[in-house]
C-alpha cells in the first residue's frame, strides 16, 4: 500500500468538479459547489453524525442509500440546511436537479451541506448553477471539488492509495473538510471517498465504520460535534478484482489500506483545526484495554487548558493528568508517566505520577515544533490507542466570535 | 433569608486570617495563606472533586473528618500539592504546625491547596508563616482569607445569609475560589463555609451535598475538572438553636439558605471565570425531569463554540441547538425555542426548531450586556433547569498558554 496523487478521482472512473454559485456571499473566489460522480453504478456505505439533531440532507441520503447504491456525490458549503425551513424539501431539489441533468434516478445521490445553521438554504441558487457544474466534471477534478467544500479550512484536504487485491491494483480517495467526527467544529466534518475495488455495500459499510473509528472518531477540534457530520464511500468496482463479499484476505487488504487513507485525512483535519497552531497527538499506552486508553486519549486533547499550553509551549504536564483524571476511567495515577516529544528530542516530565525535574529550555525548543506528541504510559498493560487534536489560539476565539456576521 | 455582610466571619465565633509568606513567588503583593478558626469545636461536611488524580490535601482532609469533626481551616494559594514528591507528609506537616501552634489535635483541621500541579510544596515557607498568620486572626478577616485563596481570580467572593430557626438568628457565610466543581479549571474550585446553627454533621453532609449539587456543579468554566477542588462546611452551633438532628421544618430552612448562599457564590465564580466577559446563564424549561434539564444546559454552556459566539455578541443560536443535540438527552428538536435575553431585552431567535427571521441589531444590544441568559424550552414537559458559565476569550488563552511559566 502507498499513497499517490488523484484524491477522490485517483480510482478510475470517477468525475468531480468544484464551482462558485454564490451560496457563500462574502468572497466570490471560493467554491460552494462540489459534484463527484462515478461512470458506473456504486456499492456505497455512509456514516452520519450522532447528534440528535441532524441536518435535512443527511436524513434524505440515508434515504436514498437504503438500497446500498450510488452514484453522485452533490455537496454545498456556505449553508447547513439544518433547523433552516424548507430543509429536507430543499435538500430533494438539490438531488433532483442534478438528477434531471444526468439522467439518473435521483436515489443514486448522496447530497451534504456545510456552512452556518439555521438560514433558508438559497436552493435557487444551488439549481441554477448546475448544468455549469456539470459541464465542469473531469477526471482531474478532485481538487476543485476539495476546495469548494471548505469553510474555514486553511489547507484542502486530499488523499489516495493504492494497493493490490487478486491480482488487481485498487485504489482508494477521497476529499475531506475539518474538523472531527465526534467532536467536530460547527463547520462540519465531510469526507467522501471513492474506490474502484470491487465489494460489495455490505462489506463496504463494515469496512467504512471500522475505519471511521480508528480515525475520524479520534479526532477533536473543541469537543463540538456537528449536526451535518458525514463520511461516505462509493465503490464501482472499475478495478475488476473479484468483488469482496466476505471477511476473506482481500478485504483486510482494502480494509487496512482505508484505515491509513482515513487516519491521515484525520491527521490532516485536526493540524488544520481553526485558528490551530500545532497538531496534537496523544498517545497512551500501557493500558488494560484499548478502549480506556481511547477514552484517556481523547480527554487529553479535548482539555481546553492543554490545549491552551500546547499553545504558550509550556510543558504544564499537570493538565495532562488532570484531564486524564476525569476522563471516566478507573487508573492508578501512580503508575502514569508521561512525556512530551517531537522532531526536536523528547522529554520525560512525570514519573509514577510524580513531577520530575526537567530541562525547561528544552520543553520549549520541543514544544516550539508544529507536531506535537503527548506520549503517556500508564504502566498497567498492553493495550494503546493514539488520538489527534490541535491548540486552542487566538485566532480560534477571532474565528468563532464572529463566524455567522 | 436575607444575604448579609461579613463572609466567613459572618456567624458567630469564626476568626479568619491570610498572610503572604512566599508560596506565590511572582508577586509579594499577593497574599498565599489562609486560616479559618472556630471558637467551638464544629459538626463539619465536606465534598470533594470527582476526579481520579486527587491532590494530596484532599486525601488528608477526608481522613480528618472522619469523625465528623473539625475547627480549623489552613489553605495555601500558588501550589497544588498535587502529583508531587511527599504531597501527604506536608499536607500532614500543615496540619501539625497550625495544631501545635493553637494547641488543638491534628484531625481538627480541613488543609487545602490550589496552585500549579507537579511542584514540591515549600513546606518550611508556608510552616515558617503559621505564627503571623495566627497572630493576624480577627473576627473581621473573612476579606482576607478570600484574598488569600485567590489565584488567578479578578474578584474576591465572599458572601453571607441569616435566618431564623426555632426563633434564633443563625448565619451562614463563606468564601470560595473559581472555577466550577464538575468542570472547574485547573486554578481549583475552593469553597469553605461557615455557620453558627447546630447541626449534626450527618444533617451538614446531606444539605452541603444538595446545596452543592445545585450550585457548584452547575457551573462550568472550560470543562477541565481540577484534582484539587473541595467544598467544606463547618458548623459551631454558637447560635444555641435546638440541634437539627433531622429533615424537620428547621432543616428546610437551613437548606434552603446554604442553597442560595451556594448558588450565589457559585455565580461569582461562573462570572469572574478566566478571561471572561459575559456571565452566561442557560435556563432549559419544558423537559421532561429535571437531569434532563441540567445535562441538556450544561453541554450549551460547555460548548466552546457558544463561548465563543458569546464573545462575540453573536446571536449564532443554532451553536445552541447543536450543543443540546450531543448532550446526550433525546429530545426532539422540532418542539425547541431559543431566546437571548438580559437587562437590554429578549429576542426569540428559534421556534419549532426551526430559526425566525429577528433584529440583528436588537440582538447585538442585547447581548453587549454582561449577563446573557439563554432561555431554551423543549416543550415537552414541566422540569427546568438553569446553569451558569462564562463565555471564552482572547484572554483565557493568555492566562492559560502561559500560566505556569
Amino acid at each position: 500500500m502507498k499513497f499517490i496523487e488523484g484524491g477522490v478521482c485517483a480510482a478510475k472512473g470517477y468525475k468531480a468538479a468544484g464551482l462558485h454559485v454564490g451560496v457563500k456571499t462574502r468572497n466570490k473566489d471560493k467554491k460552494d459547489l462540489a459534484l463527484i460522480v462515478s461512470d458506473a453504478e456504486c456499492s456505497t456505505a455512509a456514516v452520519y453524525t450522532k447528534n440528535v439533531v441532524k441536518a435535512a440532507p443527511l436524513l434524505v441520503t440515508k434515504e436514498n442509500l437504503k438500497d446500498g447504491k450510488a452514484k453522485v456525490v452533490f455537496a454545498n458549503s456556505g449553508n447547513a440546511n439544518a433547523c433552516a425551513p424548507h430543509g429536507e424539501e430543499y435538500a430533494h431539489r438539490m438531488c433532483s436537479a442534478v438528477a434531471e441533468a444526468l439522467g439518473i434516478q435521483v436515489d443514486d445521490i448522496i447530497v451534504a451541506s456545510t456552512g452556518v445553521i439555521g438560514q433558508t438554504l438559497p436552493i435557487e441558487t444551488i439549481e441554477g448553477g448546475v448544468d455549469e457544474l456539470i459541464s465542469n466534471l473531469s477526471y482531474d477534478g478532485s481538487n476543485d471539488a476539495a476546495d469548494a467544500i471548505m469553510t474555514t479550512d486553511l489547507a484542502k484536504k486530499e488523499l489516495a492509495v493504492d494497493f493490490k487485491v487478486g491480482g488487481k491494483v485498487c485504489k482508494i480517495g477521497g476529499i475531506a473538510k475539518g474538523s472531527g467526527m465526534i467532536h467536530p467544529n460547527m463547520g462540519t466534518m465531510l469526507a467522501f471517498l471513492t474506490t474502484d475495488c470491487a465489494i460489495s455495500s455490505e462489506m463496504l459499510q463494515e469496512a467504512l465504520l471500522s475505519a471511521t473509528n480508528v480515525s475520524f472518531n479520534r479526532v477533536s477540534v473543541d469537543g463540538d460535534s456537528s449536526t451535518n457530520d458525514m463520511a461516505t464511500l462509493m465503490a464501482n468496482g472499475l478495478a475488476e478484482n473479484d468483488e469482496i463479499i466476505m471477511k476473506c484476505e482481500d478485504y483486510y487488504i482494502f480494509a487496512e489500506a482505508l484505515n491509513n487513507l482515513c487516519i491521515e485525512l484525520a491527521k490532516m483535519i485536526a493540524a488544520d483545526g481553526e485558528g490551530a497552531t500545532h497538531l496534537i497527538i496523544c498517545r497512551v499506552a500501557g493500558s488494560k484495554n484499548e478502549l480506556e486508553a481511547e477514552t484517556i486519549s481523547k480527554s487529553v486533547i479535548s482539555s481546553t487548558l492543554t490545549k491552551a499550553a500546547i499553545f504558550g509551549t509550556d510543558a504544564n504536564w499537570g493538565r495532562v493528568l488532570c484531564a486524564m483524571g476525569y476522563s471516566g476511567v478507573d487508573f492508578n495515577p501512580e503508575k502514569v508517566s508521561i512525556s512530551f516529544e517531537s522532531t526536536a528530542g523528547r522529554i520525560t516530565v512525570c514519573e509514577n505520577g510524580c513531577g520530575l525535574p526537567f530541562d525547561e529550555e528544552l520543553a520549549k525548543i520541543i514544544l516550539t515544533e508544529h507536531d506535537i506528541t503527548i506520549d503517556i504510559d500508564l504502566n498497567d498493560g498492553n493495550a494503546e490507542c493514539t488520538c489527534w487534536g490541535c491548540d486552542i489560539t487566538y485566532d480560534y476565539i477571532k474565528i468563532n466570535g464572529d463566524y455567522r456576521t
